[in-house]
């Protein structure tokens, strides 16, 4: 039975055997302070906060399977494996190695833009190397959350996406990684970093400008700048989209929001039509940012999952309402 | 001959008799250094900025006088009291006093959100009492421009709006005259104010929150919350109007960037139904993010002066296009 002659009710079961999207990234355990409490050895990390915004719109969206390529310790817990196997993520990229899982602390004050680091344990990221399980390597998108940019290469160059590939990245691999993560920038059609980091790489303090330059630098299509509670502007062929922030109250635990919003967008470039037209750039980001406001709101993975389909559907309509 | 028996066309001859916006406010001598250039001794004061931005909207909307109040010294020049009066500006309510016009510099760096001030000289500022000339008293709207809230509370009391009052303020009102801010703010219709100083007011590092607090201790209908290159955040009655800043490559001298874009407020809203809607605010923050975007891209008034109707027309529809 060939998919072109299902009727549309009956596509999801089919596709849903293919990989729509493959996310690399970290599996963390993340002890947080903010003004608003703390959290000790929370289920966290880019793959794991992207992984599961991704497989939430996967399910709007009908999309297929969501795979993460990774690595967890032996004190990865059993509860936490089957918490992202139960949201619908498919874990054989997930590679056990012998040590601890990765570890990161930190706080936030103030307006909680920024989080000072108190700790980071690389643990079993310190000599990872992924592989990419063989049914995932050709999925429509892949898209490598923040991670050392040569193991984001690495698996761009094992599963190369039919449809799309896009990265996000943080200061650090600017600071000491920067030609293999310009390398890495340069073979992907949509780049997400914040507003501090074109910054950084333009060395430029005019953010319009700055972006040009990057855009310039890495030949990308689509350059994604997020800021935080100032929103995000993107950078598409000539086009610029602009969306604020989705307001908030109760800000209290800014990790992950990041990652949140990437992997909001990953899947709603395997929903689009392979052809990343503004609208659906625009309708994408704005998706992604009503997810991240869920993060934002609990510590750890928790605002999210508070996100019930009906809860996103409210504060998306109540979002576009403000905006028109 | 009443005018409701004019055809559209000649309104704005015969409301032209009338004061549509009182602005009183600073005029200033200003020197500004900017990672771009200088300028010495040139036009500015938040009465000029929001005067001209106004007098330029007028224009377009066939509004009729716009007065400004204030003060110069006798060193004002000619020249730039012509310029005033050329671009349509009445200046019944500027008075001469003995002594120097009022003198502010000022530098910009890095993304150049905040000036850092270096020489502040109130000169005939320092004993000014704003008098309200008698033909100026019913004016549409009443636009307080920054000044000490004692002086903004005078020029109220002496120029009572038939249609709406609002005010813009800084953090020095906030730090040294609390009490009599807060007594204006109480006053008037719609209060325009930047995130630094709502948090400031409020107490509260969360700028939603902070809003909502302002909105609550003062009992103002609108907040119209300036946030620089990161755009503006409105609330309205039970309303939030969000939008981005117009992006600019060519930031050159932030200097005046607020008023201009108060001013452009208030003629709008001089404009508007009488009823201050949520699409009238929306319309007039579009219009006061471009206006804005031109004073940003020169030193002093120049920006301003290089805004055409035609030049504003077509950033405007850019802007739009951008957001929608």
């Amino acid at each position: 039975m060939s998919s072109c002659l299902l009727r549309k009710g009956e596509v999801s079961s089919v596709v849903g055997r293919f990989m729509d999207v493959l996310i690399v990234g970290s599996v963390a355990y993340d002890s947080v302070v903010s003004p608003l409490g703390n959290v000790k050895d929370a289920l966290g990390g880019s793959a794991t906060y992207a992984g599961l915004a991704c497989s939430f719109h996967a399910k709007r969206l009908s999309l297929g399977q969501i795979g993460l390529v990774g690595v967890v310790g032996e004190d990865f817990s059993d509860s936490d494996r089957a918490l992202l196997q139960n949201s619908g993520l498919d874990l054989q990229g997930i590679e056990t190695a012998e040590g601890e899982t990765f570890r990161w602390s930190g706080s936030y004050h103030g307006t909680m833009a920024e989080a000072q680091t108190h700790e980071t344990h690389l643990n079993v990221f310190e000599h990872f190397e992924p592989k990419v399980p063989q049914s995932h390597q050709s999925p429509q998108i892949t898209f490598c959350a923040n991670l050392h940019p040569a193991l984001q290469s690495s698996v761009l160059n094992q599963a190369k996406p039919r449809r799309l590939s896009m990265l996000d990245s943080m200061n650090l691999w600017i600071d000491i990684a920067r030609e293999s993560l310009i390398e890495v920038m340069q073979n992907v059609d949509l780049v997400i970093i914040n507003d501090g980091e074109v910054r950084m790489l333009a060395n430029d303090e005019n953010l319009v400008r700055a972006a040009r330059k990057v855009v310039d630098m890495i030949g990308v299509q689509t350059l994604v700048i997020k800021r935080g509670e100032h929103g995000v502007i993107a950078f598409h062929d000539s086009d610029i989209i602009s969306l604020p922030a989705y307001p908030t109250e109760d800000v209290v635990d800014p990790t992950g929001c990041g990652d949140t919003f990437a992997g909001s967008i990953a899947a709603h470039l395997a929903s689009g039509s392979g052809q990343l037209s503004r609208d659906e750039l625009r309708h994408a980001l704005l998706s992604a940012t009503v997810s991240a406001s869920f993060t934002l709101e609990s510590f750890g993975i928790e605002g999210l999952h508070s996100m019930t389909q009906e809860r996103f559907q409210t504060r998306l309509e109540k979002f576009n309402q403000m905006l028109n």
